[in-house]
């Protein structure tokens, strides 16, 4: 297999185009009147990131022989959730960062009130997209309701407005790995799972996948932390310390850096463990390294 | 058949039951550190209103002997995604009302953060509730399109940023149709024809409820701002004249009060047109004249 970097960059280059081509769809379908909408989702839908997400679903599903086109479509929709979720995060209600990813706020650009709907635009229309997935309308509900839970107050959401309960008061590591496997697990899990309802799985491998993913979004978390402290703005698109700023809890305000580290590497660990009962599972297992390493 | 007073006040009570046994089950999922999020969605849910939505929905369901268990789930979706528009609506990025229904705004109890929170569990939530409707997956993939259409950027949430995009500019009466067509009617189609779905209904049928519902978002809007004008803070639950301090377009503003009743008349003579083609239609005849008529 290639070095996964370019396996990352090749995929990313792909869900970067089908979000252009989907907004270009959704323009034909639309009229001028709703171009400040549009235009608004447009601009953080295209702001870049990491496309994490659709690029796992897409690798789960391959792996397991899916159907890779409702893969990618599945993909968009959780970049759509998640692309979501940062422009409600952004506001100054909530988190107020004026900056995403090297480029202003969507509420800095186009408003607060625009920038409510817009989430709640992007948000109703990861389900239209799902509803739209090229696969038997059963499987089209269990990823439904997968994402559903993963996305709403019992997953993402959930641990938004556990971010909010817990503001300015220390917490203990138990409540912060709660709080993140809510915010940030939850939707690795729609990513992991999702992919592999593109295919069919047994219980044994959901299980192992549930797992693998629970890790990885875990460890995703402690890296962000870890470069919350130590990154570089012009690699990281956004201003470094803004957690301390905040007042934030992080793994390295509880643990320190260098326990935080050790976590990531532990944490690390169990996710490869998880894949074990894998025969093929090369990208899920550098994906691990991938973020253990990663400097953005 | 009974008054529809009395039909929709036995029907409002059913769902007002649902709604409360509903967020009873959601506790019981979720744990205690979630509490804050879950008192806040049920907050806005059981803060009354007329469950107009829902009761729609029952009431076509019926019509067309459908599964009414099915129409309830979808009317409670409905008003989860009423629910969490209030919600943002209110917020002080848009329409910054304190009051909504004679109490305070989510966002004056909970604060703004957990009322954006609180929008975006609520929608989220309609979703889950739809992918577990019970129906064949085929009927509930149709009805998730359907309800993510009408709410979504192309209905209710693309009329609202028409709101903000024509904010404080004169609008003539064909721009003002369409903002509502999408923001308040969109959601009746999805109410009028979710219901329909829940039964089996011809092409022909299918476009005279289309019509039929479009006319009665129609007439709602239309009586929702001459009662603007005319009602009484007790019965409507909050001020009177706030599209007025808003600088916001209404059909009295741009018709003036006479027109504006005039126009509602027309509207429901539409409306009652529409349903020809149906041999009975008493609930959804009488409800033209209950809208047309309403004190709030």
């Amino acid at each position: 297999m290639q070095a996964i970097d370019q396996v990352i960059k090749t995929e990313k280059k792909k869900v970067d185009q089908k979000i252009i081509d989907k907004i270009d769809r959704l323009r034909q379908k639309s009229d001028f009147t709703l171009n400040s909408i549009l235009d608004s989702m447009e601009y953080s839908l295209s702001a870049g990131g990491k496309r994490i997400r659709p690029i796992i679903t897409v690798k789960v599903a391959e792996m397991f022989k899916g159907n890779l086109k409702a893969a990618y479509d599945l993909g968009l929709a959780l970049e759509f959730i998640h692309s979501y979720s940062l422009i409600h995060d952004d506001l100054p209600a909530m988190d107020d960062d004026n900056y995403r990813r090297g480029q202003l706020s969507n509420h800095k650009v186009f408003g607060e009130g625009m920038a409510v709907l817009t989430g709640d635009a992007l948000l109703t229309f990861a389900f239209r997209q799902l509803a739209s997935l090229n696969l038997e309308p059963t499987k089209i509900v269990k990823i439904i309701k997968l994402v559903a839970d993963k996305a709403g107050f019992l997953g993402m959401v959930g641990g938004q407005s556990l971010d909010i309960r817990y503001e300015d008061q220390k917490i203990d590591l138990d409540t912060l790995m709660k709080i993140h496997q809510f915010k940030t697990g939850a939707l690795f899990k729609a990513a992991v799972l999702g992919g592999a309802y593109c295919a069919s799985i047994d219980q044994e491998q959901e299980e192992a996948l549930d797992n693998y993913a629970e890790k990885l979004g875990l460890l995703f978390q402690i890296t962000d932390d870890i470069l919350d402290k130590t990154g570089n703005y012009d690699k990281m698109g956004k201003p470094i310390g803004s957690d301390e700023e905040l007042n934030k809890s992080t793994y390295v305000s509880i643990l320190g850096l260098a326990k935080a580290r050790e976590k990531a590497v532990k944490t690390a660990d169990k996710a490869r463990k998880a894949l074990k009962i894998f025969k093929e599972a090369e990208f899920l297992t550098s994906l691990i390294n991938y973020i253990l390493n990663r400097d953005s």
